[in-house]
């Protein structure tokens, strides 16, 4: 299986490794740094780094092993478990938000939405297992280490996994442009919520649109008419943030 | 120059595309298709391209040439003016909103927030000459063609720009994580307003700040502490918007 303990994954740059090395989730395979590089001169990384083994390479050894930019000296190495398959009972909880992604394709907008859930306390993303892009190492590489903290939900069919929610009195709210849409301000995202949003170009799928109780829609004002799909989360989410925060 | 008229960009991709041909702004130099590609198939484009010359390809001939992926079959090559080097007279214009980047360096970031910007309404990008990501063609492309629409304003001197503004009654809201900072939603974005954003990591910088009339912050509710700056600014654009259409 793709998804197994076994998976070895590489990520770089400071954020990605302070969140890995610090969450003690993962088997850390190896840690290369390079000689005074900006991770090198970290001191929150020190400590950190103290426990495993680590190699220390000069400029030339550093980008002749690693052939990659925007490193800041730091490379690990690391594999573990990064998904769970199974959603948890959310019935004794309140003010839950989880993020649902109807078959997202870039990696690239995958990662910048996992990052914007975590800043926005969204508490966990459901994606489904075909038709989707899978966590890669872009994924997590964009997500600068969220994906350490973040809950990472892939289903076998997500409407399955809406019914299940909605047994735990979630509310399910779907961002699409459609003619009973309301603006997306104008929905409380108070309690329980999942919030779905669909691939970019295509939107929801029909049988996804059925599961939602709300539809909420971002209003273009401008010529191009094409919101990427992790800005639209982030205007959605701030908007959740607003209203819980406002008094 | 670096952005006479002189200088060639090629974009890909049908929004970029339709957005670069119905702007008729720029001098078209070819438009190379894809025999039966999503391009060659959309009724949008068939009128457009029609007055061009146009060179077809099979798909082997055309990635042979364009070692590219996600053309969705159509890469236009075209020269023109991207850029303003002078701020236009405001005066006599209400509800103006500016953004500002501060020393942006990242072009998927530039990219982006110039998208957003335009689906949230935004009526021109301000950015300095120096110290940061020029107009690359990375910029343009992960536009989606927003850059056609987008007054973009280079600008020596920023804080001669704000300056200037001020003289036209705008206020200036910076966007920086500081004490005397409000949320974000307790700014009142109407009228002429300015949203100036800093540099990925490094924030607004001192000159920048001292220009500011209002500080507006995103508290972070998660892990990882680190919205990306383009993340925050359609958090921001879109608050704005519900501010502007409330009612």
């Amino acid at each position: 299986m793709k998804n197994s303990k076994n998976r070895k994954f590489t990520c770089k740059g400071i954020n990605n490794a302070l969140a890995i090395l610090e969450s003690n989730r993962f088997n850390i395979i190896s840690i290369d740094t390079l000689i005074d590089g900006r991770a090198d001169r970290d001191p929150r990384l020190k400590n950190l780094i103290d426990n495993h083994l680590v190699s220390q390479f000069s400029k030339d050894q550093f980008y002749k092993k690693h052939n990659e930019s925007r490193t800041q000296g730091i490379i690990v190495e690391f594999s573990g478990k990064l998904i769970e398959n199974r959603l948890p009972d959310f019935k004794n909880k309140s003010n839950v938000c989880l993020l649902a992604l109807d078959q997202i394709e870039d990696p690239q907008n995958f990662g910048q939405i996992i990052r914007t859930a975590d800043c926005a306390g969204i508490n966990g993303i459901l994606f489904p297992q075909h038709h989707s892009v899978p966590i890669t190492q872009t994924v997590l590489q964009v997500s600068q280490g969220a994906f350490v903290n973040m809950p990472l939900y892939q289903l076998t069919n997500l409407s399955q996994g809406f019914e299940q929610l909605k047994k735990n009195d979630f509310w399910i709210v779907g961002l699409e442009n459609s003619i009973d849409a309301k603006p997306w301000y104008k929905i409380d995202y108070g309690g329980k919520i999942v919030i779905v949003v669909g691939s970019e170009g295509k939107g929801l799928r029909q049988k996804t649109m059925k599961k939602c109780d709300f539809k909420a829609t971002i209003p273009m004002k401008g010529k191009i008419n094409s919101l990427n799909v992790s800005a639209a989360v982030s205007a959605i989410l701030f908007e959740r943030q607003r209203q819980l925060n406002k008094d």
